[in-house]
């Protein structure tokens, strides 16, 4: 199946519609929760192999932090998202390590990409004290743990797999848990820029894109994996898929709906549009036209909610 | 009538489709001619006010270069593209002023935001002589004119519109001829960094996305003014309307289509979907996802095609 | 004379030390005062035309603003070094125009060359708000003035001189003041990004590296205009030539030194140091290597300055 | 002994200087020729312990290639002096590695510092293969090599030394070879911007401005290490100490010279100089102004230098 998204949420959704399920997916536990009238929180955990095969992600959690608009935010709006992501990220944190372990933060996807960028972007903001500890221990702070970070480069300008990257630096240095940051594909464009996903089973780069890359998670890197994810793209077929939906709610509400319309919006009808577009190049991969903006103010939050998690 | 694109040759299409017209609309000539397999030229001449009505598009020329693909684009093709580019934009220019008449390069749009950023990197690639003519004057070569480059910045972070700011710099230093760069929208995704519109008419900067700024045209600054436009971005309801159509296409050639959706699919829903996506904030405006690398192979054709111009 | 700076503070002290006197020059009034260990407010004074004559700057004020190292600054330090900015801005304006005259702010310089980027980019950061009195009048403050900003660029990518430009669009827009910001030459290593410059006599951009363009000012603009200025760059002459003060200081210190050495010392070698380099193409003009950094902390501090006192 | 520069040809310079040798050192072997009116390539062997201890560099060959001028080169300048890296770089290839062995390409330093930036650019424009080889065998030509290249980023940015980057992916991926480009310091300002120099021995980073990082080389890595450098980079000291003497030297064909300064002339004043000007905050690290030009130019050299040679 092609979920077109690497949101665990996303993914719960459309399973549920296509199989028309109206409540739980068996294997899948989810809980909802309002931090604030613009921030929600989603939190989906795969219990099992029933629930990882459903949803096509391992066993684990994701937190969704859905936020209203990240264009023309004011620096206390980032602060409050900032503090519900270390909120959040504290509690995966906890339960993987002790507060002394050294963490390695790693920055995915590409520099000279914009709707990419994100990861490398973070890792130029974020606090690192591992070279304090071996060179200047007296500034250390007794709080302190050790933090390194890493921006590997993407797999076109190096040549290299990022895992095969991050398994040669992991056996060096050692740290006791990963904390990696990537742009995803959403299914929806309303959460594009707008919903921070953060789960504890690794990530497996370009999934949501169909363009994957090896996966960097505990199995392959030997030490536990958190993914902190924000949507930066969407296929041009999932936007169609959505709007066609919303177009024919129209249609129906203006009772000029026919049966066969209203059929066509119960189903999902994603496979056709795409293969529709396929033939024509039209199957674009897109991004919204303020993204520079939106990638600087996303790197703001996640940097200030990882600094204030660490 | 909402165009939602800046191409003469895409309103003419949509004005045809609405109208059911099959052959030349009044007041409007067209032709076409193909250059090579991936160059197809395309000209559209607005020769009256009926014309004008038609396509909303003053009196003049607009001519539209095709180029497929200019991703993974080698230095031969963006050569050739470049000539094509530089062919078209002489005979313009040769129409309105003598070959040692002053020209003033425009690069509008905003450098911090790349899919408006085409202009103002144009402008620094562009072949600017004036100040030699001034202060070096034994370096003109024969053949030279004075070409001076600006790139005047947006409304939102000078607070002035630039007619205005191009207004005060025409009175002061009289160019004969302004050559004005700027990203346009399109109707149509598989235009999106594909198309060179050049056209003697001058620009209404934003028209294609609804945020109309003032007029930079002989009428407003005194001289003729050329555009040279590419497509950057495009709304996501256009999409969506395009994306229907081959659709239901791909529904017929099944035969699984109904009366209902053929009539729809001759119908123009752009503004049908619209109504349905803004409610919901989904009618974004997109680039696809390769933005930068686009921008910065626009911006090598654009630039050696002025070069090779003036 | 070869002042080699554009700070009047230092023309004072060159002047001084050549003409060997000990108090003040006539025609320059100065004084001093510490506003905390880390900043240092000198006002020079030119009242008449012997002052001007002396040290070649019109007659006016010109505050000097030392700072501490702008290097590894804190949020805290920057805003107090904008609070000494703003003070001195604001008894300068107050001086020159009414609570509600429009203001346009200029960005002197090339954005694409680092030591020379400062004006371009606090134009990014300052809060214009000419826009909203024409377009959104709704959300006017009480105490708002229109303010508007330009970053004009270079001769060298424009052909145009930036005088010229400015000329146009202060004819068409007519502001009542404008302050421009440039990057400066320095005379001292020790000031290099580490001195602001605030002076209500406009500014020959390049008179400090020997690049004169033509002037901004009321003269030439017929609106006053506040220049403020950071001093980034420093000639190799000028370095060897302080250096070797400090050298032979040292061998005196260590009773090394000779009457020969102790007569360079007292004199100007600046054009002596400057004639043995040339021929070897070592009078190259520099900058610190930490100058990205330096900069964006510049911009920061300077921006935060402006947006306090307008 | 402070030798201030990462060349080996300065290094050898300076110890006969001070050792006021006039033939070759002992342990030390080099030859010169000239390539152009504007290409001079000196290489310099260190034959043994003795030349080791001498300059304080390791056993084995260094290459430099002066050039005139990087600014306002034409792209057919480039073209010659990347030819000629490429020639000596081959030659150093051939003898450490066969035709088909893989090569891992490393670009050190800061991306986000203009001086220090040249390692992490080359990297972006340096030909990559191995993926191809991986993943698209059939793309591969006859005569291609596995080439992959990373840019690590520097300490203060990831809390962990290059060399333990390094160490862990040459472990994983298992290259025979690795060239690592990085920005180096020079004692002469004409070198600037204007020299290649090429080794096999490996790197130091940071050596040349008295910030040493971990070697990295094949005694650290277990493969052999090339190392390119450019200088971009110089002390005030060290510009003092030689403007110093081309001072006396003016003074001195201008008979107005005296034997202490004769004296002085010929002994290395570097330290003393420094030890004057390190109290004051002097003795600063500078890059020429013109700096981001001469980056574009050397990144473009470069990585054409090193494109013909793998």
């Amino acid at each position: 199946m092609d979920f077109r998204t690497d949101l665990a949420i996303e993914r719960r959704d459309v399973f549920r519609k296509i199989n028309n399920i109206k409540d739980e997916i068996p294997g899948i536990k989810s809980e909802e929760k309002e931090i604030s009238s613009s921030i929600h929180v989603y939190k989906v955990q795969v219990l099992n192999s029933e629930g990882e095969k459903a949803i096509e992600k391992p066993i684990g959690n994701y937190v969704t932090i859905d936020v209203k608009k990240m264009k023309n935010i004011t620096e206390e709006e980032k602060e409050k998202i900032a503090y519900s992501i270390s909120s959040e990220l504290k509690d995966l944190i906890k339960n993987l390590v002790s507060p002394k372990d050294e963490i390695l933060i790693v920055g995915l996807g590409n520099l000279y990409s914009t709707p990419d960028s994100l990861g490398p972007k973070v890792i130029q903001n974020v606090d690192v004290t591992r070279h304090i500890f071996k060179y200047l221990p007296q500034y250390v702070n007794e709080n302190d743990r050790e933090i390194s970070a890493i921006s590997p480069g993407v797999l076109g300008t190096t040549g290299i797999e990022t895992q095969e990257i991050l398994k040669g630096i992991v056996d060096n240095i050692k740290p006791k848990l990963i904390i990696v940051i990537d742009s995803l594909a959403s299914k929806s464009i309303e959460r594009i820029s707008s919903s921070v996903q953060i789960s504890d089973t690794g990530i497996i780069p370009g999934a949501g894109i169909g363009n994957k890359r090896r996966e960097i998670s505990k199995d392959t890197l030997g030490v536990p994996v958190i993914a902190i994810g924000i949507p930066t793209v969407v296929d041009v077929a999932t936007i169609t898929n959505d709007c066609l939906e919303l177009f024919i709610e129209k249609l129906q509400d203006e009772a000029k709906s026919n049966n066969y319309l209203n059929q066509l919006k119960e189903e999902n009808n994603y496979q056709d549009i795409k293969d529709a577009l396929v033939p024509k190049d039209f199957n674009l991969i897109v991004t919204p036209k303020e993204i520079d903006e939106l990638i600087i103010n996303m790197t703001d939050v996640i940097s200030m909610g990882i600094n204030k998690s660490i």
